[in-house]
């Protein structure tokens, strides 16, 4: 009887290393020698240099959308070489791989179970740890061993007290939501933190000095205008249709947004 | 008897979203939680934002490079949310899913065999269907359906007037050809429209006020000077040895080329 | 019997291309045609056009971490259509293909066995070789049978002058040792040629008219202030913690360093 197809193991990667080092295909690398059936997805490595905050958001885009059994790698970690922990989650059995710094704080929060371990096994490390480069050193090996289903607990103890990043919820008044911008993503467009539920048919949406109509999609409004939409993280974005609503309010992360 | 090592279903991506986002990997979950042994190859996220042109040039250098069997999936949308077209398209047996916004016309030109459907049936898209985000919702469901081995009938209805962009012919003359820069590439090489088989030997190239030796490659010419060869799309290029033609004659996709 | 998971062939690829014109796709095709199996690691695409240094650096940090059989394809290649050879490399089991102009030069001096071929044999390149696309035309069709199992000898004949990069090596002298900056990375930490057994504990370094205290990570000293680290590859860095060294110190590849 041939053997059915077996499905291989997945890893994605999310790094704020950019390529051009070679960093990141160092990290591919110990995971192909450790894992060679592996399909390594790229998420990106243009997260801002020690953007925690961004590549949460990013996580939180993608990791449910992968497979149970996927592991997911995130390095941004400006604390490396400091005594922050190195973790392995399983959330909702996708597992995550990185700094205990907060990066998953999002993802996390939109889990059903999550069971965290420390990562301090030596034998799932690299024979040599560096104090510069525990994306190679440490993450990538643990990876390959869970992505090759090694189990999680073996690759330390049981962490409680994960470190969490603020994540910003908006605040409801009587006759208006406040929220703030939480992401500025590629087209400009201006994420917040409200959700549609917040917000009545007819509301109108301020923003730096600005009122903006809510519409259903960019499409709504001409080419050039401002509009209001609920985005594809289900939350209430200011769009520019054909252009950058970051650009013309002149916005970055953290602005306040009104919803009356 | 052992099974033959089967061939993994491959999907290309092409988009306009860069990474740091999370978008372009949210497209990648979609695609291996439908089909676990796909290999996804990153085409390009660095189309500039809404470059459908730019996208349709990049295209036309790789599909038909792809064995048959190959889905090649470009989201390149500023339409999205508006009522263009989602596809699907087989062309000699390579397919394309994507916007119905021209961005295949390059590719779609050189193909002998076209068959065009509109992707309609809910069964094989997202669950929940944003209004801003089809490449994760309509385009990365569709690929992994046509790489499982999917029928491309089933996506939808036939469509037989697909939207095309324009792609500029050169105008043939007594004594000269007219083309123009269609694609400006990383190393300023300015790529025209002019085949080959257009170009006496011994013929002069004018762009820019500027008359150019043609040359069969970079080095017939010390570095720094400029030169014309047959470029890798096998149409005329002009070219900067170690340097960059857009740079030293300040042109732009569009410029006039002639050649007598 | 059920057959054993076979390993698929890994094949590396690091170019000047950037993505955006679609050319590293073509190579990616092109070896997907010939090695159906193969999954592609995008190594960079981000190396500075030209950058043979770069280049050879970034290879430096990766080829050994991949197991024996990948195949690492590096095209950083201004000399394409010169006279240049095109190369086959296998040294300790790994295989590099690419140009003959040094990129290699790194790696191979970390290499116990080198065994190099030019790549001659038209039966394994494309059915037309361009002059200014040899990514495509050569070096995807050698990498693609190689990695499905061709035999490198039968590629070319063997080659024992290759083309070398000047690798500076430091200068130890009675109190000092001087050596230079050999990369700058994303996050602007400045890497050396000087190895920790030169380094004397207690020892002071010098750079750009500063004195910069030896440290065991960047977490010894404060956010925003200077310091020496043993870095990933195992040679002294100059860093700044939670910045750039090489905006703070403006120093590019090649400035003097000297530890005393």
């Amino acid at each position: 009887v041939p053997a059915a197809r077996s499905v291989p193991p997945r890893i994605t990667l999310l790094t704020d290393f950019g390529t051009r080092d070679g960093y990141v295909a160092a990290m591919k690398g110990v995971i192909a020698a450790r894992a060679p059936a592996a399909i390594i997805d790229d998420a990106s490595h243009d997260i801002d240099p020690g953007d925690v905050h961004g590549a949460a958001w990013a996580i939180a885009g993608y990791w449910r959308r992968y497979p149970a059994g996927t592991v997911h790698v995130a390095v941004v970690d400006p604390g490396v070489g400091t005594a922050r922990r190195a973790l392995a989650i399983d959330a909702d059995r996708r597992i995550f791989v990185g700094p205990d710094n907060g990066v998953f704080t999002r993802a996390l929060g939109a889990a059903r179970t999550v069971r965290a371990f420390a990562i301090e096994n030596p034998t799932i490390m690299s024979d040599a740890v560096s104090a510069t480069f525990h994306g190679r050193d440490i993450f990538a090996p643990a990876a390959a061993y869970l992505a090759g289903g090694g189990e999680i607990h073996r690759v330390g103890g049981a962490v409680g007290d994960l470190v969490r990043i603020d994540v910003p919820e908006p605040r409801v008044m009587r006759n208006a939501v406040r929220g703030v911008v939480v992401h500025v993503d590629r087209f400009g467009n201006l994420v917040t933190n409200i959700r549609p539920s917040l917000v009545r048919s007819g509301a109108a949406v301020r923003i730096a000095d600005c009122s903006i109509p809510m519409c259903r999609t960019y499409a709504d409004v001409a080419s050039g205008e401002l509009c209001a939409v609920v985005g594809s993280a289900d939350v209430l974005e200011v769009s520019v249709r054909d252009g950058s609503a970051a650009e013309r309010l002149a916005v970055v992360r953290g602005e306040a947004v009104t919803v009356s």
